[in-house]
């Protein structure tokens, strides 16, 4: 069983999964041939993944599923039992409870999901949706993070189009950061910092990729990386599993165009997206504020980055925004 | 001039410097060949970089230096004026003010510096101790930070063996935060972290790689990568640079047997290292202790990690430690 751990030093946890290491590669490099094995995510390969615990039926003339969730095979944190632990004088372990699943977002062997449509894009929006509201059931899961690894550069190891979901025993750092973050904001000017900063950028427009009724799509201030693009609902919402019909269909527009813009500009280039959703009681909605960050790899995280928590970023977001702006489609 | 950025939610810096944008490569991939370009780090083409601020000449007669230090041609902060700068707002933005060097690790066009002998990598300690030792008079510097990114895969640009050296006025959250946490140790027990990781660790054996007399090299309890190695010393000693003669010979003798452990091992793996040195006065001595991390680049940073701030490790520092062990040389 994989095993948290927390560093004697500062407040890290770091999940061993030594199962992971035997993950198989099936990824095509940017210039190598795809593999030859059966991909496990195409369908009519489902016994080669874990029993579904989500399937979609789009339309049921075709005869296959449209969006299928299913557990990793290779798992983080596996759901057995109770949070239990020990210490060891300053050393302090916990047994690597929690859930992880695979997305799979298209039954044929895409790999790009800037190539799906906004319908199936939706309905990838609907999965996610659908396993945080079950799992939140789940008293045990503290936190819920969805998260896409595309490209291997970015972590991927199989190439056919995927996101995975982990839900956790505690709040992880960076999302507890996050949370103080916009509580000390809203303590002393009694907002939301992220509708605070969604006015400011239309302000400026300097950094805005692409604005709807419902969303905008802008480089953020302090971008840690080249293109990193986020997408924010202009009206205050802290959770992204209560949107409605129309907020799926408009982040699904948004996602797709933001997508393709990347794509044109990069060509087609590795990223990481992530989605930050309010994982406390109702107590924190007030500054909680759910979006998504596309998190585009093209450089990499060094020694510096390593050794201080800061980023060296060579393209001010102000000149991202702009060369995305200029994609037409 | 390249500008600091701060994010509006967490305690985060971001350098933004468009000009590193430009910086030549000069890499050659595991498979490729080497570049025919001239190499800027090789003795011959002193012109190709800015003016040394330190030389060494090992011996006299070989008739050129052994490690050389030079300005960052492409520097992510500049040594220009006092740290001002200004709000937008809910934004907050300082000059890109400090200094950014690059220590040329030998004159010939060496790629590994576990091919360096021992003598020549004490040299480098010294470099790096000479450095900080001059920087520190200027006030001005909060923080100076030594790291190294070996490979293009942990972020090298060039491939002529060099490390790196930043002056920042201000100390970044990786490194407050390790002080932070050292600090609420002593508060609760009354000693150094770091020792009692010493203590613990040489009392296991399970995770020491190597230990001499007066370091000890082991993967940590909590490695966030596989194959994470850390280097302390094992008295008691806040600051890199007040180490003795002794000290740097040592420590050239346990950095060497640890890259040869890892380049065998792992096949010259790509890694980043870095040194932590107490940037604050003395009042933090009791509680900070020098070391180095070396970071093999094995795995990809993904979605998971950049979402939580956890890492998921696939080789637990037990077994990465037995294997290292285990190389004979």
């Amino acid at each position: 069983m994989p095993e948290f751990r927390k560093d004697p030093v500062v407040d890290r946890w770091v999940i061993l999964a030594a199962d992971r290491a035997k993950r198989p590669q099936h990824h095509a490099g940017k210039n190598e041939p795809a593999g030859t094995d059966p991909c496990p995510f195409c369908a009519g390969n489902e016994t080669m993944t874990p029993p579904a615990v989500l399937t979609y039926n789009l339309d049921p003339n075709i005869g296959t599923w449209s969006v299928r969730v299913v557990p990793n095979k290779y798992p983080a944190v596996v759901d057995e039992g109770g949070w239990t632990g020990h210490s060891d004088s300053i050393y302090q372990t916990m047994n690597g409870l929690g859930v992880h699943e695979v997305v799979i977002e298209a039954p044929e062997h895409v790999v790009n999901m800037g190539t799906l449509n906004e319908r199936q894009l939706e309905q990838i929006l609907h999965a996610y949706r659908d396993r945080i509201v079950q799992l939140q059931n789940d008293q045990r899961w503290r936190s819920i993070l969805v998260y896409k690894n595309h490209g291997a550069e970015a972590g991927a190891t199989l190439e056919h189009t995927h996101s995975q979901l982990i839900a956790l025993p505690v709040v992880p750092r960076a999302i507890q950061e996050e949370i103080d973050g916009a509580k000390k904001y809203h303590d002393a000017y009694g907002g939301c910092v992220y509708c605070a900063i969604i006015d400011q950028e239309i302000g400026a427009q300097s950094r805005i990729v692409a604005e709807t009724g419902r969303f905008i799509v802008f480089c953020p201030y302090a971008a840690r990386f080249p293109y990193e693009t986020w997408i924010l609902p202009k009206q205050h919402a802290p959770r992204f599993e209560y949107g409605s019909k129309e907020d799926y269909i408009g982040l699904a527009r948004s996602l797709r165009e933001t997508l393709i813009r990347l794509n044109c500009r990069l060509e087609n280039p590795p990223f990481n997206y992530l989605i930050r959703s309010n994982p406390l009681d109702e107590i924190t909605d007030p500054y909680c504020h759910w979006h998504m960050e596309i998190l585009p790899k093209l450089s990499q995280v060094a020694g510096f980055e390593w050794g201080s928590g800061a980023y060296i970023n060579s393209v001010a977001p102000e000149d991202a925004a702009r060369h995305l702006r200029e994609v037409i489609f």
